[in-house]
């Protein structure tokens, strides 16, 4: 390939931002220009230290030497802001993934980007991102039918946050789990109700306090008011040993399903469409996703779009670094 | 809604185009006008009489009168002589499936689409189609990693020939499924290098003639050279109203999946994503996708945009009847 390599560089190094680094190294059409973080760059470590780290509030300066930016800083306080001051300097792209707001970010990333003449490819990741296309494709292919999305095997940091809060606990995670029997159901054709509590399961690995009583503890946890008590919720009781080597990761996924019915009044037939995913590093795994989407955020921009777009927007084959054709030849 | 209303019709009746009648009826922003045969009109018979046939003859002069046309031909000899003359009449869809041919195939529809403003979609439907696209985000999200398709378990229209042309047989169909133990060796993340036939394994059912040995059409068939000699190969016999009541459907369905890697050399995890449908009929659900890229085609040439595309080229909203706002909204 004697395609042009992409200029690419990361605001916010925590979990995300490793990840995206991880990715660019992966992908031979990328090069990864820099870091910027709001803390001291000195105190910055890199995965690894091919590219220097810079302070946010330089980052005007690059302007012209980063084709696009990958913002991986958080939802709730990072990405408002920096967003839309990003999107009037850079194309860029974002997991933003407060599914409520959606609409409200889009709105304020599309004038600086337009106005820029820039792409600002907003909540890019697995959802927001590759569920989100998986349930457009499922109703728009089976208009007549229902959509489940199940999440987990997951570590929920929220849960995880009020488990720790119990009295006695002093290690705790929390896994969120899809129902088998809910996701049999919806398999089988059947097309039932289910809530959300219906749809999954909750599974806690916590050690104890010294002298801290099981039964006590794990009798806090499952009644919590709002988030277990309405759960089937299990709770094993582990060795600091045991949940140090087993319980530092951040695996995540699960499932969307579209259940639909094709034919006529007389002939109906079921059809499935489902699509899953099994992560061991859910941050890493987002990260992989952005970075895919940055180069699809580069060619749209190299072909003349300009403003806020969303996965929705882009075409499958501009997140291939292969040509059309040898997309036409080798995957169709 | 108030948007236009889409003007669809049907070139070719069989399976694919009663299923596309079917899907249209489904969609309310869509309005069959006409189906096209090359069979005498009067001899065609619709799963309702909702719109006129015409002759495949007449088609030139309905060229204003449709927005998209659906060709629901074969792959074999229909399209390739029916889609370069329609490119250049009217915006079309088509599901050619002769994957080593796509390429050709795409540049006979090329240069008349372009040149009468129209767009042409090939090769639409699930393989090639929705498994190209998974392929396709699977290796551009996951580069370090390996892709695997599974077909089944689904009909096979070459393997049910095969079977009853082996004497003694009256009736006889042969399911292609895909091999559990390997499918579980791909989800573990091992990476495993499979063969075709290493991947699946093929079902048999079989109604004997009046006077015919059990063993020696068994043997015949899972003996046959190409077929089935190098497959793990059941064959079951039933009887006639069994079978006429139990294998009278086209079910099919498959897997892709992408085992891949993220990470750092010294701390990687394993990623999985798989794709999957069960189908209960595989004409229908071909002919739902054909429909709701369809839609997709109208959008494009509206537009502006012309020439040859294949499903890399759709961005996913363009499939839905709802505006970008609604499905950001809804969706995202």
């Amino acid at each position: 390939m004697t395609q042009p390599v992409i200029k690419v560089a990361i605001a916010g190094y925590g979990n995300l931002g490793r990840g995206a680094q991880a990715a660019i190294n992966q992908s031979p059409d990328m090069q990864l220009v820099g870091v910027f973080s709001r803390r001291d760059p000195a105190s910055v470590t890199l995965i690894d230290n091919s590219v220097p780290v810079y302070s946010m509030d330089d980052i005007a300066q690059y302007k012209d030497e980063i084709d696009v930016l990958i913002l991986c800083g958080g939802s709730k306080s990072d990405l408002p802001e920096q967003g839309p001051k990003l999107a009037g300097l850079f194309n860029i792209v974002d997991s933003f993934d407060t599914h409520a707001k959606i609409p409200e970010y889009y709105e304020s990333l599309d004038t600086p980007a337009k106005q820029a003449g820039k792409v600002a490819l907003l909540s890019v990741g697995w959802d927001p991102g590759l569920f989100s296309i998986n349930r457009l494709y499922g109703e728009a292919i089976l208009p007549v039918g229902e959509t489940y999305t199940f999440w987990g095997k997951g570590l929920s940091q929220g849960h995880s946050d009020a488990v720790r809060r119990v009295d006695g606990v002093k290690s705790g995670v929390q896994y969120t789990l899809p129902s088998e029997s809910a996701m049999e159901r919806v398999r089988s054709g059947e097309q039932p109700t289910l809530s959300t509590r219906e749809k999954h399961t909750r599974e806690c690995y916590v050690v104890l306090e010294d002298g801290a009583d099981e039964e006590t503890v794990r009798n806090a946890i499952v009644t919590m008011p709002d988030y277990f008590a309405d759960y089937d919720t299990t709770v094993h009781f582990i060795d600091q040993q045991t949940f140090d080597r087993d319980h530092q990761k951040m695996p995540h996924g699960g499932f969307v399903i579209r259940s639909g019915v094709s034919g006529t009044e007389n002939e109906k037939n079921n059809q499935t469409i489902e699509f899953s995913l099994k992560l061991g590093s859910n941050p890493e795994f987002t990260s992989s996703v952005l970075v895919a989407y940055a180069r699809a955020v580069y060619k749209m921009n190299l072909a003349g779009e300009t403003g806020a777009k969303t996965v929705f927007d882009v075409a499958p084959g501009l997140l291939s670094s292969k040509s059309p054709a040898q997309l036409r030849k080798e995957l169709l």
